[in-house]
């Protein structure tokens, strides 16, 4: 157990809700995802987004269309399905229930995780 | 991939965060701990508590003293280790980190994370 382990174990949920939240925005590149996901400080290299993009499009998560573009190849749009707008509802609850038993938790440190020691 | 699954990963980080802010106050026993945890719905069975103090132990994070008690069997006391508090730390960032970059995706989701559907 180090450091780093329990930071991407902490990381890897949250990962994929902050995906599925892009995606339900509408049609989206995975570059322009690549984009605002490094923009917030959550990730990222290319290797972990495509991947993962992968997994949930085999979980019937999210899907894909191909668009030609006038210059260069033509690129995946992503969007969600319905099974994946429910998951990421789900996802969001627990999410929501998650920072607020923490933020209980720091309070009583009387941290509100802005101290250090 | 399920909703569970990755519910379960995304609390899995976030309870050894939490376990380490309880213990960080000073002396607890267990039994506390779970009480704090099931108060702030974040799990609990004791069959995923134990096993998890026992690898922060192991990992140099917490440690424990034997505490006699005039009715019953003697309890285990935990604290943080110097280690420990350094990895509280760590964690500490991280998680200040991932609540601002998820809250910023949410925010241009027009969300706030509180609306689903």
């Amino acid at each position: 157990m180090n450091v780093e382990n329990t930071q991407v174990q902490m990381r890897k949920g949250i990962l994929e809700f902050c995906i599925l939240n892009i995606i339900s925005r509408g049609e989206v590149y995975a570059s322009d995802m690549l984009e605002e996901l490094t923009a917030a400080r959550i990730m990222v290299v290319e290797g972990t987004l495509y991947p993962l993009l992968t997994r949930l499009k085999n979980a019937g998560l999210v899907e894909y269309k191909w668009v030609e573009s006038t210059s260069g190849p033509p690129r995946k749009y992503y969007t969600l399905t319905p099974a994946g707008r429910v998951f990421l509802d789900s996802l969001q609850l627990t999410w929501n229930e998650l920072v607020l038993s923490t933020s209980q938790i720091m309070t009583r440190n009387g941290s509100n995780g802005h101290t250090s020691g």
